[in-house]
């Protein structure tokens, strides 16, 4: 069995650094990574003004069963079929990605550890825990660059869906994690616990 | 002498709405109402590219030897000769205005409890809390809007001088609070008991 590490934390907490670090020091070739973005649902419907007020981050936005199915067969061993999302025309493509099993299985995402099916799974669980000013500016400064958005538009989606969903589903998921990683500063202490133990993890299931 | 009740909270707390909801309740002409911003230091000497790395809410920014003078004076039943400051030019003006003595004297202002010669004055403390997203959202929205700034500027401002002045100063002199407000959703309980507070303190002083 592969060893499941998840990392959750609200939008802009600072998971893709955290997980990067994690790749970067277990080592690429014995991870297989997994992002829950990969699991948005169908939007191609919906016009760009409903897409403002669109709840991203509602479980049911989200196809969790395949994520959830997926980590399970990592876990065990075999290899994924993981589905490619188009961010831009927000549709789910018909290509897959094949991700081969490797020892860590690590999985990336604000409902890692609100979902329960998912969260059992995991041998690790990991909550990136930044201040939600930090959060918002990263948003709005990663939204505005990348993804074309006015500060209207990415305030209306934020007070509206994302920062509800923060507070309803996100926030208390925290209460699940083995470690809470200060996502705002110096996370250097944390980091080092946090490899200690996948480690650890790894020798036992070799063992 | 008059009955003196301090409003203090971060920026974008939302002090205005609860001063002016305080004031609209109590009655205008019962209340001397003083705002901290106009005791601002002159930047005159500042290029905009520097003041976008002033610190504003530094206590050394603020004239607050003053600003408690006059609230002492206020609350002995004496006028007081108010600074008129310019936010365009970021300068205290030579005129000043002229503030009558009224049973209640309002100070509002974020750091209103962190000066200690201040807070001593105060026979009622009020602390407006609110989350520190929404606090940064409406700080945004107004500096984009009336203050003709880039999301850039607001933003290098706001984690430079006003995030750091802010864990520093102004959230820990939440403690020095009698009533903390909730300043991000409904605040009207909060208020009624504010309120009430107040026409006590002003009958007892009357007494």
């Amino acid at each position: 069995m592969a060893v499941c590490v998840g990392v959750a934390g609200g939008t802009g907490s600072g998971k893709t650094t955290i997980a990067a670090t994690i790749l970067g020091r277990v080592g690429a070739d014995r991870v297989a990574h997994i992002n829950q973005d990969r699991y948005n649902r169908d939007l191609v419907h919906l016009t760009h003004a409903q897409l403002v007020h669109h709840n991203f981050d509602r479980p049911s936005a989200i196809n969790t069963e395949l994520l959830t199915e997926h980590v399970r067969t990592l876990k065990r061993g075999r290899p994924a079929e993981l589905p490619v999302y188009d961010f831009v025309h927000h549709r789910r493509l018909t290509a897959v990605e094949r991700l081969e099993a490797r020892p860590l299985v690590l999985v990336e995402g604000i409902l890692t550890l609100a979902i329960p099916e998912l969260r059992e799974l995991l041998d690790l669980r990991l909550f990136v825990d930044t201040d939600a000013d930090l959060r918002f500016i990263r948003r709005l400064r990663r939204d505005l660059a990348e993804r074309g958005r006015t500060v209207d538009e990415v305030i209306t989606q934020y007070l509206e869906t994302v920062r509800p969903m923060h507070q309803e589903l996100v926030e208390p998921s925290k209460r699940w994690a083995d470690l809470i990683i200060p996502g705002g500063g110096d996370s250097a202490l944390a980091l080092d616990e946090v490899i200690r133990r996948i480690e650890q993890l790894l020798r036992e299931e070799s063992a």
